[in-house]
């Protein structure tokens, strides 16, 4: 249709990385599938697109990115059962299918498993997309060094501590699983696959691993975790730049010990100079106090692995802060706030708290679904089959198992989290946009490539009203689902 | 010394109502005591000071409000043996003393007291103040209608139930205490002085009271209470504008019932329309969701006083919503999110908290001492003689229980507390002085008279260095304290 492949949006409104809504063009080249500088290719080139699409005042959005998706439309990222067909199909499946809630990348997510399966399963987790699926950006492995006391769904029998620190993620992982990538998203054969990872920093062997993981670029999450402010400010200071599901599985905010979610209102610039001369809280924890003062305190070494030399110092790897911990030295840091994932479904969190974390830290908002193999936009609501003969109910967006008022995971579609967000903290739909695309993007440090309209990006985009409903998705140029066809001529 | 009475500030930074600093002189009324219209006086009258002012680059702000003192210099507003000279001697005690840490009005607070004994103590608390002191603006009840859960220091015995709705606060704390009266700052004799009400509204009868309460420009806020979501919620709507010393004696932040922290995150615009239409939160509290869905429940009627008689439809009283209930009636209002205060010494809430209920509403941030009779920037740290032959141990800003770790309330000044807010949230001093001046001075409807820079307002103003170090204390525009004589030339 095309001969040289550039098409412009025109008379639609494009969500800004500062969650503005602007009413802009956008060019896309649909040979390569990516987004062009307009002022490049129409002012300075001369080119003509080959195609103008109007979208009738609609928003074009950068396609969704759900960080944390257990599986849907009945497959479970988390079950395999020794084939590899069938597996692979299912992944493919999802992919292609997930694109009519808008998501076009996703992080798919493996919960506690029998150390031995690892292995096995994460053979199967490089990253992977089809022309005209969703991209699995590779994946989340949530456990096994959990917190039993915060276990949710989690298998008791399965989840472990590491004592051998970073050893002990790479004896379960798999080393070749966990090796340093640059360029993991452009992805050769054989590139490693697990990108973030969930773990509950107070389990012994877990923070002296976090600094190696996280230079290695996977994700550190906190979550599944009780945490002190102490503990959670520590895992922050080695790296740690997530926090998984916030609220859930985790304490709750208690005022003199705020633990993880405290981490939200933790102070970006802490000047070992400023606090040093004052006192501060007597009572904050040991560490809390060490690391807020700028001095380092015995407290903080303990949690640092023997295995790992420490040297004095501070550097910066990529956007992060190192801290090389010395007991008595007073460190002129900065301290990233983590990002924050919530499952926006209603149900998990009451919408005044999804409100009160979301004004605490705007930028480090992340919206998933957490979803179930059940998430099927189509599936009727009634009980269906489970496992271990179990059965589920399906209510709306509210899973519980049949009999119970035992909450069983979520069924919700990202762009319902979408709108849910914008009508509960009263934000735009373009700052609503930002934290389903701009912000986990940014968490994964992929914020060039996807979760952008940024020239030079992939061109997965998506559709919606001005209500926030989807209209369409694209993939690398391509429409791959549509409720009408009036924007596909 | 002035003819005109006229003094121009100069070389000063003036903290604006948006929580800015802008460079920018303050004429005043020395004889007067009022703040003037620097625009009329000079440019259109073309008067001139009698004196000018230099600054020196200063902070010239209105004088600090503290909305919660129990007590200073070893007078305790809540202990009245009877001796009428010795309790109005104490009064002016404080009110000359208070100066030196910044204050210039304040609400003295009693807490929970033998019921017999309201009535003696209430017919002393009338606004006061003498030309060179702090105004007392009337004051503060807290309890007896509190949750016996959480008491804190009040007494078991004392604590009440309210059967009889607003008769049972009549009853308390005298009806003549509680009449409404339009002008109260203005202050003639027999000016009743019921300013502020801490109660519990779960507790039975106290939430039938509130409406009327708040109609009389009581300000009913809500404290030591276990009330959930639905009922913090339902306080709110009936026009409950203030919660006391947020975090503590109330329970902690729980993400699927956020309670009385959660109003913080409450969305200020509900739509009966909007959200009529779409499902909401099913794990919600009944109440909690007939009001966010703006559809009123059995579960709220029930809350309402059968002695009220309740009419349908929606009146604006002030600057609040009033929200006259009926079974199924679709209510189309708007809901203010209440002020909250909190006592930021650094012991009763982690610096994380602070900046956690700041960022989720700024605007309703009030700062509080919450002080003991203790409090004193002059007392020693060390063991000091308490009651009932208890002894409580100072260090630093932190009051325990001799032989214990039971913090005994706090002894931080005001102007200590502002410059702990800027430290802990990373605020700037403009931001924080507001939260101990305008925003306090809204809470209680008093803005064009106190904690304002608005001509006409009373001249009651503070100079602090750019650290927030105060350097001199105004009073009706007379300099009443002063750590150096450079600015009374």
């Amino acid at each position: 249709m095309s001969t040289n492949g550039l098409v412009c949006f025109t008379n639609c409104l494009l969500p800004q990385e500062d969650g503005g809504l602007v009413e802009k063009d956008l060019w896309i080249d649909e040979s390569r599938g990516v987004i062009l500088d307009a002022q490049v290719t129409f002012f300075e080139r001369n080119e003509r697109p080959d195609r103008i699409i109007d979208l009738g005042g609609n928003i074009l959005s950068p396609g969704l990115i759900d960080i944390q998706l257990n599986g849907a439309y009945g497959f479970d990222f988390s079950v395999y059962d020794g084939d590899y067909e069938a597996y692979k199909q299912g992944m493919k499946m999802i992919a292609e299918k997930i694109v009519e809630t808008g998501v076009t990348s996703l992080v798919p997510t493996i919960i506690t498993q029998e150390k031995s399966l690892y292995p096995k399963l994460l053979e199967l987790l490089q990253p992977f997309s089809t022309p005209t699926s969703a991209s699995l950006l590779g994946w989340h492995a949530e456990g096994p060094f959990l917190n039993m006391a915060k276990r949710g769904a989690h298998a008791p029998p399965f989840l472990l501590s590491a004592p051998e620190g970073l050893k002990s993620f790479e004896n379960t992982y798999g080393a070749q699983n966990l090796v340093d990538s640059e360029d993991w998203l452009i992805g050769a054969d054989g590139e490693c696959g697990v990108r973030i990872i969930t773990a509950a920093p107070e389990i012994k062997g877990v923070m002296s691993a976090v600094q190696e993981l996280s230079k290695r670029g996977v994700v550190f999450s906190i979550g599944h975790s009780v945490a002190s402010s102490e503990i959670a400010t520590a895992a922050v200071v080695s790296g740690a730049r997530l926090i998984t599901h916030l609220f859930n599985a985790m304490p709750q905010l208690h005022h003199r010990d705020p633990s993880i979610i405290g981490l939200l209102g933790a102070s970006p610039h802490i000047s070992a100079r400023a606090a040093a001369t004052e006192e501060f809280p007597t009572s904050a924890s040991p560490l809390a106090t060490s690391v807020m003062s700028g001095v380092i305190s015995e407290a903080f070494e303990y949690q640092s692995s023997p295995a790992t030399p420490v040297k004095p110092g501070i550097s910066r790897v990529g956007s992060r802060s190192e801290l090389h911990l010395e007991k008595g030295q007073v460190a002129d840091m900065t301290f990233d706030r983590p990002f924050y994932d919530m499952i926006v479904d209603g149900i998990h969190s009451h919408p005044n708290s999804v409100r009160l974390a979301y004004s605490a830290y705007p930028d480090g908002c992340i919206l998933i679904t957490d979803a179930m193999k059940m998430l099927d936009p189509n599936l009727r609501d009634g009980a269906h089959e489970w496992r271990d003969g179990q059965r589920i109910v399906k209510e709306g967006d509210k899973l519980y198992l049949e009999g119970t008022n035992t909450l069983a995971g979520s069924v919700v579609t990202l762009d319902k989290c979408v709108r849910n967000f914008s009508r509960f903290t009263g934000c735009s739909l373009g700052e609503a946009i930002k934290c389903a695309t701009f912000n986990p993007a940014k968490c994964l440090g992929i914020e060039d490539r996807k979760g952008t309209l940024r020239p030079g990006a992939d061109a997965d985009l998506i559709v919606l009203d001005r209500q926030g409903n989807l209209v369409s998705t694209w993939v690398k140029g391509r429409q791959v689902w549509g409720t009408d066809t009036t924007c596909a001529t």
